[in-house]
């Protein structure tokens, strides 16, 4: 019987090996310098932080201990998106049950101090990330510590935070929506056929062609996001070979990664309500 | 700072990741019942025995506990060659230092109960065993807990049972060898060049050119493991291609396991020892 933590970890195991994953690393594909071992070593040094968010330690430190141990190697950053998403659904289902309304509750209760946990997290590793809205410039994430002055001054919790993002962050949105996809996709993996990974590489098409990836947007356009969004429903109607499309990614640099964490997200929901691998 | 178990689970991982492995399940390659997500699975599930075995548990108990956790996938047995090989070395590292002499002390203090808990592992998960000797029939390992009192009357330790394996059972001459290949491996891979599952890949196909595998010669004959050996040399010389090799082989069903444990267990001495992913 594995722990939530240890759910986790798979999860972000499964992850990556799932395949195709258009534009993403998986087992079949990866960057020269990010690399699947470097998903691999991210998700093992995530472990202790994933294990202090399922004993109910404070949400920031377990994220941002998780965000620390997962840059142990030389990737850079392997996984933030998806221990952000993780990171309260582990508490959740550690600490009471895992359920939206409960995934809710966690959110609800986070802190300043938890925000400060959030932003130290971004010491740790460059996370790709655009400019933010002038109200919220004090508060660059890339400031890191430097902005938890501010944070307390503004006592802004950690749901705050992200609830600032919503517009432009899947994952974010997800803090605000009951983690809305990310049940969704569980489903769709729970209700799949084939193994573990095919049912991910399939949810993650899926979620692809559903709405426009946000790390697209952010790191190219909202164009591009969407041309995305595109490919993947031709892929799903049978008009596109996903092997090819996910080729064409990789080689163009286009890397849907909050997809990817929504998937990681879905695949610990599906773990802990009993999927077997 | 990986911690010592954590740094045996990602040797897990990072030993299934190299490719071509040739023969075993790995990145490009798998059975239809041995997948590479179970030993993703199974290295998840064996984390709690390994860090057990850091934190100076007993052997035999640290032991059972990381089978039984491995075991919790579909594939079957994974890594129970792995993990005899490397809960021995986490505990050295965990509780002392990680060098043959510290290692062969460990093993020289296993007691009956580490032996039991080794019989008790084999109820975890089918391992693939040849026959014992005539004088070792009540100790078949088959037996599992039916053959303790048989080990107590005995009293024989974990390091008796397994230097009663050296002549078939590759992973129980290292048990009484210092660790001999496993540190050798961990010294050609730290001295290699490229990536790390590159490395391990490259230190694999020399020690299955340098020794016939045991897992094979138990499956199959010697005949087939010495085959093996040769077509490795083949692959090393360059006459033969590795990656037509590996497909031969699994294609063939023949699976040189121990040779994939003692490069799992290199890999863990090469990552304590400062190697980066």
């Amino acid at each position: 019987m594995r722990t939530p933590a240890e759910n986790a970890q798979l999860a972000l195991l499964l992850e990556v090996t799932a395949t195709p994953k258009p534009g993403n690393v998986d087992r079949d594909r990866e960057y020269p310098d990010l690399r699947f071992e470097h998903f691999m070593t991210g998700a093992v040094g995530a472990s202790e932080g994933l294990r202090m968010a399922a004993a109910g330690e404070p949400i920031g430190e377990s994220f941002e201990r998780a965000v620390d141990g997962m840059a142990d190697q030389r990737g850079g950053n392997t996984q933030f998106g998806a221990l952000l998403l993780l990171v309260p659904l582990v508490r959740a289902s550690g600490t009471g049950e895992l359920t939206p309304e409960y995934a809710a509750e966690v959110v609800g209760e986070t802190t300043v101090a938890d925000a400060a946990g959030f932003y130290r997290a971004f010491e740790h590793v460059d996370v790709g990330i655009s400019d933010p809205p002038d109200e919220m410039k004090a508060l660059d994430v890339r400031r890191g510590a430097d902005a938890i002055p501010e944070l307390e001054a503004r006592e802004l919790t950690l749901e705050d935070v992200l609830a600032a993002s919503v517009e432009r962050d899947g994952v974010a949105r997800e803090w605000v929506s009951r983690f809305s996809r990310s049940f969704e996709i569980a489903e769709r993996i729970t209700s799949g056929e084939g193994s573990v990974p095919d049912r991910a590489a399939r949810a993650f098409l899926e979620a692809l062609a559903s709405e426009p990836d946000t790390f697209v947007a952010k790191r190219h356009d909202e164009a591009t996001a969407r041309g995305v969004t595109e490919a993947a429903r031709a892929a799903l109607r049978g008009d596109a070979d996903p092997d090819a499309l996910a080729e064409e990614l990789v080689d163009a640099g286009v890397n849907p990664g909050t997809t990817a964490d929504l998937v990681a997200a879905g695949l610990f929901i599906a773990l802990e309500d009993g999927l077997t691998v």
